[in-house]
């Protein structure tokens, strides 16, 4: 069945979800975007993906087509339409249709998109019981991954470089530091210490990466927000990443070579299972 | 009147013009460009932008939907069908619509489109004899810029960082030596000589370049292929752009001060003359 999807106001079938040719966001890349997990066919963290989206618009002077209330009903919305228990629903906004040109239009038109990906069994994906292999890559992307802009070519480049070397996912390095993941914050666990990058333009402000960070510390846990090398990961006895679909997994080796006891550890097990229980109560 | 456009096999009118939201061009920037200038009817240098478009394509591990020939053939009908004397023809390739993945998908059907954007006075343009201003910003693009992308999120920034500082263009800068221009190569003048950044993955592969610096030593001019600095540029006695749109364009401004005298040089003009004068004889 086909999925309902959203575009500027209507929802259509996806087969006949398109924008023009014309999309600064074809063209030009010109666009941002958010994915929110969904559970229990409640959204998690909605508000935290509402405030990042309106931070990424302002940091493009791009316009909101929509209020964050008016955003809620469209996700709720084709959550009910698609059915959806467990799955996401991305949203993309674009400074809209014009002419092609490197200036900005004038008084543009912004392009907004929604749509479902039914992901059933997302919060019991079996990854989080055998861990996730990782490579390291250069990190070859612009300068400001803070604002979540569909400039997402290198990371899917990425991706395919590590299915290629037989792993799950690629952390990019830059400098002799890990950045992130290819789409998902990185972190390490030295003894009771959540070792994470700190903030800053390098890296995506993930939403998930807040919650799980306040959880950490609300459990007593250490959290250093600095960089790490690439050595210290595989010297670390746990290594996980964080994002909104994948909640918080493990990362069981690095480069082909195994990062602890190359299984799952207990802080990473602990911090997904109170972010999970913690998360779902709170959806709406 | 609407223009005629071409998408994936079909000419149809511009407001008709769509691509599937789940193009993967619109969701990952996971596309190519390419722009071929149009005078006297005919196009410029068409087998330098197609071999460069083939080079992008196999660099991502993209199929090409179409023959040199027959993309030949499209170029055409489009200056046919929209009658354009001067201008230009802009062509994207993408990997084509799947779900949303950031690995690639398996099998895709590339995605094409084309469009003209008439260009009257194009050689004529009146910048040429009063020259360009620039500013020098940091370049923040990610690290393929040989590979030309529709990752141009930056590149229009910079565009508008330089309009409201009152200049036309923006020079990226890293590392203290100029990459190039937001959608140009970049050049300095120094007596008898002529200095522009080498190839490598930091800047684009210039069609125009490789064209006007055969020219320049063909008339005798010294080329000098190397990084040059912001200071470098400012004390110099001419600069210049190139591009399939602008071909040879002076620069005579950079942050506020005047290069060289301040107008455009007559090595810039010279090129700019050999260059229009030898690509229309061999335009197609």
């Amino acid at each position: 069945m086909a999925r309902t999807v959203y575009v500027n106001g209507e929802y259509l079938p996806e087969t006949e979800a398109k924008v023009s040719i014309f999309d600064r966001g074809f063209l030009f890349a010109d666009g941002v975007y958010e994915v929110t997990s969904v559970l229990d066919g409640k959204l998690i963290d909605f508000a935290g993906h509402a405030k990042r989206l309106q931070r990424s618009l302002d940091e493009l002077q791009m316009a909101n087509p929509v209020t964050e209330d008016e955003l809620l009903g469209i996700h709720r919305e084709l959550v009910r339409l698609n059915d959806i228990d467990e799955g996401l629903i991305y949203l993309q906004i674009t400074r809209g249709a014009a002419d092609r040109d490197f200036a900005f239009p004038k008084d543009p038109v912004p392009t907004i998109v929604l749509f479902t990906q039914a992901k059933p069994g997302l919060a019991q994906n079996p990854m989080a019981k055998t861990g996730m292999k990782v490579i390291s890559i250069e990190d070859q992307r612009w300068g400001r991954r803070d604002i979540k802009t569909v400039q997402l070519l290198y990371p899917s480049l990425g991706k395919m470089m590590a299915k290629a070397a037989g792993a799950d996912d690629a952390w990019m390095v830059e400098d002799g530091h890990v950045t992130e993941g290819t789409s998902n914050n990185a972190y390490i666990v030295k003894g009771n210490t959540i070792i994470t990058r700190h903030l800053g333009t390098e890296i995506l402000h993930g939403i998930t990466r807040v919650a799980v960070l306040r959880f950490a510390r609300e459990a007593q846990m250490t959290v250093e927000e600095r960089p790490f090398t690439v050595d210290e990961a595989k010297a670390a006895d746990e290594a996980f990443i964080t994002s909104a679909s994948s909640f918080v997994m493990p990362v069981v080796e690095m480069d082909g070579a195994p990062i602890g006891t190359g299984k799952p550890g207990h802080v990473t097990a602990r911090l997904r299972e109170i972010y999970l229980d913690e998360m779902r109560r709170a959806a709406i």
